[in-house]
């Protein structure tokens, strides 16, 4: 059997290990299965997710962990991408494509430097050697970010990756925009659609599959967003778990379930617990 | 007769009027048909269109401006609106309110002070007092304001409102940003749909048509964006007319009159001329 597990909300919140969960993922794995950590976080590459895992007391190797940085790199290199990325991101994503030797532009503030006459007329400068944009989590995303990303994409030629599209990151008295809604934001001014990475597209994970590393029917996914996680599961054949810990909850599945929506039905997990850690009893 | 005309793309480009525009709305109002100015630009007040208008040679008063700055203002005013308005946009919106006394935030550039954590633990502070978020177009959209704006619609009480949905402006060698696309990001981390004031919907101009100022059956609106202009026609029950000096060409409404999707079918106009100044032989 093989178990793959969504991390923040699931494994972990923020720095905090959830009760319970390293010793499921480590007895599920002393017990002979195969596990995977599975995250859409595009900040961070598959080294700092290990060593993350590691000061937790994950028992983990880097081949186990499936991140949208990682699988969007992997993705470029597999199509033989030899020109330059324009990154609205983070380093995770600019180190693991510098991993695989493709070309990038800088990551960081860019910040509108006066009026839009100014702006259009004195600093607005495309790079020709420009073949992709990709989108990932940027804290710093502006408007120079997003008039360059719609202007690149103007060639129908320049490709238009999304590592994820989750929308967003509730946290106490404030909601933290997730890459989803910068995805929105370029996919409107471009017209076009973006070719999304992460959960729930099978895409992060195809590559597993096809060489046999996980077989579907024998998976089980185990997830807090079920829009992404359980949707993944259901998109490539996995057995499904929703926890309580993050996103979704059972009021959420239940008002699912009670819809005519086909789509709505495919968000349903097949096993519910509120946290992970409860199933250490059973194992 | 009314006549209903599109500022940007029919009657001038930028800075220039397009040639006969002139001519031909001073014609209309000459023969006794009322006409009105209607523009989705949200950086402009009644009053600097009107200044604008004058300087091009336009014959027009304060009356016949109709705006989206000054309709979200009218909106607000009309609903007894008391609270402040978290404003994502420029000051032809910020004007706009103060001239019917609604408090707002300041306009302008809000750039990301440093890492997500900086920021979210030591710069990120809501005020009590919002009641709304606006959203127009804003050459300073950054991170942090869709932060706020997040975070202030996470209270299902605080009016969500977007002057516009334009998705784009394409220049020659580059794609400048519209208001949709900031709009699509909000709508996204707040997880709630905007009440768009701006054309196509009625509600710019439904105190007209209610005050009987505009008889539907009797007004033209001429346009070149379909989806805002003509659809506005649609909603309306205006005649229309697409002109090919902007968005939309006549390519394009050949290939939705030639598609299935009764959606599409609205975006047809009733006459099409290539420039406005062509009517002028006619009159």
């Amino acid at each position: 059997m093989y178990v793959r597990a969504k991390c923040h909300g699931v494994l972990w919140v923020y720095g905090d290990v959830l009760p319970g969960a390293v010793e499921v993922m480590n007895r599920f794995k002393e017990m002979g299965k195969k596990i995977f950590f599975c995250t859409n976080n595009s900040t961070k590459t598959r080294k700092e997710l290990l060593v993350k895992s590691h000061n937790m007391g994950f028992n983990i190797t880097e081949e186990e962990v499936i991140s949208t940085a990682h699988s969007l790199a992997a993705y470029l290199k597999n199509r033989n991408f030899n020109k330059k990325v324009f990154v609205i991101g983070s380093e995770g994503i600019t180190k693991e494509l510098d991993a695989v030797g493709i070309d990038h532009t800088k990551v960081g503030p860019e910040h509108m430097p006066g009026s839009l006459q100014q702006y259009l007329s004195n600093h607005f400068k495309l790079d020709d050697n420009i073949g992709a944009v990709v989108v990932g989590f940027d804290e710093y995303f502006s408007f120079p970010k997003m008039t360059k990303a719609a202007s690149y994409l103007n060639n129908p030629e320049c490709l238009f990756i999304a590592t994820n599209t989750d929308e967003r990151f509730p946290m106490p008295n404030m909601v933290v925009p997730g890459t989803g809604s910068f995805v929105r934001a370029i996919e409107t001014c471009a017209e076009r659609k973006a070719t999304v990475i992460g959960k729930p597209n099978v895409a992060i994970c195809e590559h597993l599959i096809k060489d046999g590393t996980i077989v579907p029917e024998r998976t089980l996914m185990i997830g807090d967003r079920c829009n992404t996680d359980i949707l993944l599961g259901y998109n490539c054949g996995f057995q499904t778990m929703l926890v309580g810990t993050g996103i979704h909850q059972l009021n959420d599945v239940d008002s699912w379930k009670a819809s005519d929506d086909p789509e709505l039905h495919k968000l349903l997990p097949d096993v519910y617990l509120p946290k992970l850690g409860d199933l250490l009893p059973y194992m």
